[in-house]
């Protein structure tokens, strides 16, 4: 089939596709191809209005008035009810709060409570640095009521033992991009005692998360990638309903107070998933998020995942008839269903070839120690963004582009 | 003197204010007069072409290659760095991260391992709620390694007992106004064996701090009041450089890591004070922040104090003498060298008054159960701001202008 496919046919199933439009609603900088959004995701093009709505009028005109007239004290309910119907949730199980990773640190420590009795953080040695560095330092500052432990994933099951408080796993793999069965882990997590925490980081607004369907207890997930909420949006976190009574997480900062205004001395956790707040939420970047968020909910679920394993599976056949005998492998699952939004390959020069065609205008990048990594986000790419990407790696390799001084040194962030 | 003073000779010591050109450099809408400064800052009128410039050209041109290109990873540390110079600590002890109680939370944390065989956390029942209810919940979490005493100002040096492992204080107090003696008070702590942690939310910006002279072990403090940061801006914290090495502090995120972008699976910290950082830094509120840390470095932080002391003086005086016999008590120390830039009144009908206030634009607030707060912030109030808040006040006051059902119900923040 790929013999067959040519940027002209491609251009025109592009001109059909029911989500084209969306793109518009993007700012794509000309002469780049952004396969990058799952690392952070691109401007929408509503983002400046509304920002500079809320600076010059909701800040500079309001003032502090503004917490209850624009309505900012209600903004991590308000835009965590937005994300809860992209994941499967009720509407009050879902917090917009602080980053992923001080949520991640949060709910870790509210599972351990809430499964009082165990004391294993079961998670898997390739799940995102992050998640295993936040679980370290829980288990470290607890000084041996907990522990972590690292199971690869074929004996995850297998390590769901009776201490087993709480297993912690990324939805999609930020490396491979393979998914995990949500229902099925979630259901041998269950059938062992313990609970799940997962992280949607490098799922939510890219592929469908049903965390009720699944029976999840917990989750966090990032504002700043396939959300379209800006650099460093704040991140969200997720609570199961029928946890939220016994829901005690240990950073009781004023807002997550029954009565944060009545400046009490003694902390009365807020009813309901309140209580996850601890500081005051970054306003500015917050109504970035919820324009992000937007973006997302405008498209239909279902033809973003079909758009998304439709660029998944083309660019892997395009790139397997193409470069052939340049040395990629395929680190992606091949089969799309078990596949998030992205394609992964090794190759042992991947930094410098990631610099080579980023200097290009293709942006995707590089995840150590040998990874090229190509996010294929549904709702602003078109076949022939990963046509024209297919052909810069290829001119890439052919030429040897990638052994240059500059493409060889690193910089600080890849 | 109040009976000499008339608006006509306010007008012309304004004129003559060496920091007056300060005003301009702020947005400050027609008929308000902005008395609570001390709770959000007013917009910086360079803040929205910043923010255009961050959201459009680094975000919407630059993607992800922003991290390096517009030094986005480098924010909290060029921006703690310019903090630094207001506290009175060197560049590299200052970071901007988080919300003021997620790095309470870890600051407490850490002084607790810093200072091992010590378990209890001293404060003041006054202290300013949500650093209480920090400590209350990581004592929950701790089960019984630490505990939180709280003693009354007078009886804080009594209660440095040989348990106390650190000291939790607001430099000026959120309800009073009234300053601590921070370099009295560190050194009695020091004699004692504990470590003091000062929380600056309400001074940093109003007046001189000098974390290094009062020999500070750590601070924490607070981006959107004085330092004019936006709404919810992200928070500071700062632990002095000695303390670096044995600095450890328990939400171990990606970005206090050595290597972030090695995705080792194992936790480093970072050399300095870089392993205080967690996740991913809110960039469009840091960007607002470090525009409004400008506008307070703008102006000499002695001319600042001196303005702040006058405005404060001035407040209390024609108060005192133009709305006498109306209930209101003096709440904030009368001695201005006791006094940080705000002035607290009592009164029994405090709340639907300010709402009074607040419905003629003059805005301070209200904090329970029964105090009236001005903000009297010295960068961009005149002294006829507060003849003319004065007189607003005397005529609520003389004609019972809060005894109205609407200024009687509380809305959800005051």
């Amino acid at each position: 089939m790929a013999a067959m496919t040519t940027r002209e046919s491609l251009a025109a199933v592009d001109a059909a596709d029911p989500l084209a439009r969306h793109r518009d609603a993007f700012v794509l900088p000309a002469g780049v191809i952004y396969l990058d959004g799952n690392s952070l995701g691109p401007l929408p093009r509503a983002t400046p209005g509304r920002l500079a709505e809320v600076v010059e009028r909701e800040w500079g005109e309001g003032l502090i008035r503004s917490w209850n007239a624009a309505g900012w004290i209600d903004g991590p309910r308000r835009v965590g009810a937005k994300i809860a119907t992209l994941v499967g949730a009720e509407a009050d199980e879902v917090m917009v709060t602080d980053s992923t990773s001080v949520n991640l640190f949060k709910l870790l420590a509210a599972a351990l409570r809430l499964n009082p009795g165990r004391s294993v953080i079961l998670s898997e040695p390739e799940n995102f640095p992050t998640d295993l560095y936040v679980a370290q330092g829980l288990v470290e500052l607890l000084g041996g009521r907990a522990r972590l432990r690292l199971e690869p994933p074929e004996r995850l099951a297998a390590g769901l033992t009776a201490d087993t408080a709480v297993v912690l796993l990324t939805h999609v793999s930020y490396r491979s991009g393979a998914v995990h069965d949500m229902a099925a882990l979630t259901a041998a997590a269950h059938d062992a005692g313990a609970l799940v925490l997962w992280d949607l980081s490098h799922s939510v607004g890219a592929l469908p998360v049903d965390l009720g369907k699944a029976g999840a207890d917990l989750a966090v997930g990032c504002g700043y990638k396939y959300l379209n909420g800006g650099p460093g949006a704040p991140a969200f976190l997720y609570v199961a309903e029928r946890h939220h009574a016994g829901f005690h997480q240990p950073i009781t900062g004023w807002l997550g107070h029954a009565e944060p205004f009545a400046f009490e001395s003694g902390y009365r956790p807020a009813p309901g998933l309140a209580r996850a707040l601890a500081g005051t939420p970054p306003i500015l970047s917050l109504a970035a998020l919820d324009v992000g968020v937007d973006t997302v909910l405008a498209a239909d679920p279902a033809a973003l995942r079909a758009k998304s394993i439709a660029l998944g599976d083309l660019f892997i056949e395009l790139v397997e008839a193409r470069a052939a005998g340049h040395g990629l492998a395929l680190l992606s699952p091949r089969e799309a269903a078990r596949r998030g939004s992205q394609v992964s390959f090794r190759h042992p020069h991947a930094y410098p070839l990631m610099q080579a065609l980023i200097a290009r205008g293709v942006i995707g990048d590089f995840r150590a120690p040998d990874i090229l990594r190509f996010g294929l986000a549904p709702l602003y790419l078109r076949r022939v963004d990963v046509w024209d990407a297919v052909e810069a790696l290829v001119e890439v390799l052919e030429k040897r582009a990638w052994d240059r001084p500059e493409f060889l040194t690193r910089a600080t962030v890849t």
